[in-house]
């Protein structure tokens, strides 16, 4: 099985499936395609053969199968994987995690949009500025610390549904974007953030992230070079 | 088992879950929540009792667990009622509609939010005028007319994957738009369209739709009034 991501520092959707597959230690080839938008760019070219939707992550089976989408990647890898937990065992627990997906699968849009990930850099002044200035970013943030919060305070932690799931995978990315940009959240929240952080198969992405050292101008809003 | 939905007659997100249950049979309580979305209204405050969200659909099981979002409302109702094929049997195509439905879920902005869901009205000269000058809504259609047609082509049809599954379901208010805006396809998209559209859960919810005779000023760009 292969899986072709992005950059890492910068790809949020193909850390959530690269990071779903590594925490349950499920093998796979990473194969990893340089962004650049430019025309028949490598990128372009490679990204075109792979999947109609012009986006990573892809999953590619030996056979030659694609997945696509890091929510069907998410299904498929759980229904190869059964002897994993990529779901939560309990019934209510697995709709609830699915639920939380789809809305991050389609939601935060201020929150993805004004703080775009971007693992190797710390933007507290931005992010100062932005949680002064920006009600909608607030908006989504305070409906990630419900969120979080409420399935925390069911689980008992220290991942949202117990053991890392799916759907801690999926919010990988946003606590990262949540460090970087310094955005307050509750304690019950920011100590859950940190455990994502602490997560191996997280510390893994970020550390190869930060030997990246790339620069993609489309993925920058905020600096002129490294 | 309770399903909230909003108006029929606009609300794409909601026709998709009540689709997908009465296509299969499942039987359930129809709860229609009328759109008014000004502060204090009956739909603000009985959507912030029922989901975190604050969105149609919602589904409340008997005793009071909710799920929310079509696909995690798709992947309950699928797990609940193994024995029908809410999703495709045969594992790849499974994992293709999956794909297809992550893709409608996050994706076709253009044709979304252009060409809103609106069952009641035809509007081919808006449609006309959009598609001569909206190139975000050509590839849009272009992109879905490839999906379909690549999925037909494999299963044969008349369905996606062959019978109808969550997957027609989710494409079920596209086939509305593309109608109700005249916007060309291909012939095996059209034909595809039609069979949509002609499917009993599909024309109950637009017969529905038709009685409603509602006006909703958030959800009409292009009518002063009926
Ligand atoms: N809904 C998709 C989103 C994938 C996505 O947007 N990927 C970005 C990288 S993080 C991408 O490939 N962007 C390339 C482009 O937009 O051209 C998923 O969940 O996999
Ligand atoms: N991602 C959600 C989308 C739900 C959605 O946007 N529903 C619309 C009606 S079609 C809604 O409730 N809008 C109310 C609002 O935006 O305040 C899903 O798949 O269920």
């Amino acid at each position: 099985m292969k899986l072709y991501i992005g950059n890492k520092n910068y790809s949020s959707w193909s850390m959530r499936s690269g990071v779903l597959l590594a925490a349950f230690g499920i093998p796979f080839e990473e194969n990893k395609l340089r962004f650049d938008f430019s025309e028949g760019s490598p990128w372009s070219r490679a990204i075109a053969a792979l999947t109609p939707t012009k986006r990573v992550p892809v999953l590619v089976e030996d056979d030659g199968f694609t997945v696509w989408d890091t929510l069907a990647i998410a299904e498929y890898v759980a229904e190869r994987h059964p002897e994993h937990a990529v779901w939560p065992r309990d019934r209510q627990a697995r709709a609830r995690a699915r639920s939380l997906c789809a809305e991050m699968h389609a939601g935060f849009t201020q929150l993805r949009t004004v703080c775009p990930m971007n693992i190797e850099v710390f933007f507290p002044d931005v992010g100062a500025r932005l949680w002064a200035e920006d009600e909608a970013l607030r908006a989504d943030v305070a409906r990630l610390d419900a969120a979080w919060s409420d399935a925390l305070a069911g689980s008992g932690g220290p991942f949202l549904f117990g053991a890392f799931s799916a759907a801690d995978a999926y919010f990988a990315p946003v606590a990262v974007r949540l460090s970087r940009f310094g955005l307050p959240v509750s304690e019950a929240a920011a100590a859950y953030r940190d455990a994502l952080l602490a997560h191996p198969a997280v510390e893994d992405w970020i550390a190869d992230a930060m030997r990246e050292q790339d620069f993609i101008v489309e993925d920058e809003p905020y600096r002129q070079a490294r």
